[in-house]
């Protein structure tokens, strides 16, 4: 297979131009080096769970494309986490007919007993909700939180609707509950519920969680509304997997002058186990690789090092981020610049940074440079990403470069994150605002 | 359940009129009686495929409301089918990382071995490709068809791609293929896989049918274009039921003056399995009653009989249809018009028919009655739908009403088809037509 993805992946240009991507039917373009790369991950590798053998083919893949690239050094830091994989997932209303709901396992949710769990619903407005009830509330229930996410161009709903799948089986145990159920964290209406990450709290007793699908959740809602006491029967079977293989690849366009100082360039590789992880995070993946090249130019000769990270197992609880920042502690305040893609394939329309106040008119400069492509100053308070959250809690100087995310939720997590939801034209807008932005940091 | 019905259903007007529905977010008015009943119907009923009990309580559902809402007559005219449940559906792409496809059987498939069909793929560009192929062209392979339905408005591009559902099992078979796959007759990029019933040949070995998501299809061209040889494996797990109870819902307003004669309203009660049949066919339902109602006007007293019946066993091979017209061969006379709806929620944008010569002025008066409505006149060829094909073979006058279809496809037989979708406005519009058309002919 790697032969023919190489004639694939390389069949066209590799500079990070030319124009529209394969997706775009209309055009008669070939497709540029970003979309030919969100192509061949989600397609030859698929879907790539974090600790699990397809995310290993995804190392494979990396190491690979970037060899063939002409990276000048790249390279493996693996690292193991605690794997987790679903193997079944089934929600029934069992008061109503035994209709069956769209539901996913959490990441990280235990199973339920192998019979599952049957038992009547608390129907929960929202997580605010859950907070206020008192101990016990919702013993021997199965609380279902509903509050509904909103859709927004920062992805600020984001923040606010993911509490309940990060701590809902926590609260909801804390006040009896046997199971929890939420509305998935995502903006569609379709019955696709949307997986993600949650957690436990070892002082509180563990009980199984999953996401029900928008269009399923407005089927409880109004079943809720005429007032029949609902049963739900809920099957998750899981499985924890110990010391799973992880790694992040790391990849250098050494420097000419100053190879010891690095501008990098993060993604992640690793994706949800539903879709083929296009928007989260291919595209970031795509995004970082082509405009790296871009940015170190045909002859591959940048100043200061330019340092590709595409991350392990950020979706299940950014270990790569960890473990990179653990790896590269001897260098950290070598890092002129950390930035990262993970936000899918909207246009950048915003520069924010975390800059030394010394630095500012320099970085004030990099953003009036991208103000053609519709991109306007942000405030310098930006955290980064997930996984460069360690370099800049360190630190390291960050941009943050904000994507269009108002469709993003759409997909995020979910079996239909999937190469045709790419926009091929503002992808390249992407890597053309990347790559800007790391030859200004590059050649400064 | 009955009585939270009653009362939710009942809560507004019952006359069809009263502005946009429930699902309209951003409108203060009451949802509409044809919205209510499509609610009523997704909702409390869900899922109803022929021949199940979920089936039987959609007969009960539509007894109970065509009682509660005055209708005359109301009779469950039973009949027996052979019924088919699906329990188990699978694949992956062994050859590439055991990538998994959203397949679902397509009705009517027998079941895979327990441990499935693993076979090469035999990647066939279209059906007509297909039928070119020798015999023993595909034996011992898995045969994908790969052709892509066109979204149009008036459905046009479903009858040309729906071969490859209805045959393909039967033609790939002949040329000794193990099990057939389709690209989903749908005109979506998502996910949810298209079922729909399929037919076998009783001289041709019977095979295993799937359809696959339309994003599944694309990975599936994608890997194909590449050139590696794709190995599958398709799980099906599949039940016959026999005689399996179905049946008519004949509810009759009659009429003062020429009881026996009849204007017939036509929608199926039965949905597929994986979602709520809301575009197919609640919606239909929710028109034909609203439209019943107006036309008969606040006192229930039209000159002639306006009958609503909600045919079972539509999907599986309208054998409500085929019921009907054995069960009331001798009063088909009487019918001085059928008309169905079932094409979804879009607006009617045009009125055919199939009429006597002499009757042509007629309904051309009917039709330019429409106008103001946005309807136009079509020809005089229309074969009415589904259920009342019968009835126009023995010359029954057919007005065929065509709802704009260009988005109907994308939900279509699909786990998507639910309330969501449902566009209250344009519900409201095919009310109003479906009710001039009704009352013309009830007053002539």
């Amino acid at each position: 297979m790697a032969g023919a993805l190489g004639l694939a992946l390389l069949g066209g240009c590799v500079s990070g131009d030319g124009g529209s991507g394969f997706g775009d039917r209309a055009s008669a373009l070939p497709p540029s080096l970003a979309y030919r790369l969100t192509q061949s991950l989600t397609t030859e590798v698929g879907p790539r769970l974090a600790g699990t053998p397809r995310e290993a083919a995804a190392r494979d893949w990396a190491v690979r494309t970037l060899k063939d690239l002409k990276f000048g050094r790249v390279a493996v830091e693996p690292f193991t986490i605690k794997g987790w994989a679903r193997e079944r997932e089934e929600a029934f209303i069992v008061s109503h007919g035994d209709q069956a709901l769209a539901v996913t396992a959490l990441g990280g949710s235990i199973s339920t007993p192998k019979a599952g769990i049957t038992a009547p619903i608390a129907f929960v407005a929202s997580y605010d909700d859950l907070l206020l009830a008192p101990p016990d509330a919702y013993a021997g229930k199965i609380v279902f939180i509903n509050d509904r996410m909103k859709a927004a161009r920062d992805g600020s709903g984001y923040g606010v609707a993911v509490r309940k799948r990060s701590r809902g089986a926590i609260e909801a145990a804390k006040r009896g509950a046997l199971a929890v159920a939420i509305r998935s964290v995502g903006t569609d209406n379709t019955r696709f519920p949307h997986t993600g990450n949650m957690n436990y709290d070892a002082a509180v007793k563990r009980i199984p969680a999953a996401a029900v699908s928008n269009a399923d959740a407005d089927q409880l809602e109004r079943l809720h509304a005429m007032g029949v006491p609902m049963r739900l029967k809920l099957v998750l079977k899981t499985r924890a997997i110990a010391d799973a293989p992880s790694g992040n690849v790391v990849a250098d366009i050494v420097g000419v002058e100053k190879p010891d100082e690095i501008v990098l360039l993060a993604a992640h590789l690793d994706s949800w186990d539903l879709g083929t992880g296009a928007v989260d995070d291919a595209t970031g993946v795509a995004i970082v690789v082509a405009a790296a090249l871009k940015a170190a130019g045909p002859e591959m000769k940048p100043k200061r090092t330019i340092r590709v990270v595409l991350y392990g197992a950020e979706e299940v609880g950014v270990h790569g981020g960890d473990a990179y920042a653990k790896a590269h502690a001897g260098e950290i305040a070598n890092h002129v610049l950390a930035t990262e893609a993970d936000f899918g394939t909207g246009r950048v329309w915003r520069f924010a940074s975390k800059a030394l106040e010394a630095d500012l008119p320099f970085f004030d400069s990099v953003a009036a440079g991208l103000r053609d492509l519709g991109v306007e100053r942000g405030d310098n308070k930006s955290g980064g990403g997930a996984d460069i959250a360690a370099l800049a809690k360190k630190g390291v100087p960050i941009v943050g470069l904000s994507q269009d995310g108002t469709t993003y939720f759409d997909y995020h997590h979910t079996a239909n994150d999937t190469l045709d939801k790419v926009d091929a034209a503002a992808l390249e807008q992407n890597v053309e605002v990347y790559a800007r932005v790391a030859r200004a940091f590059a050649n400064r």
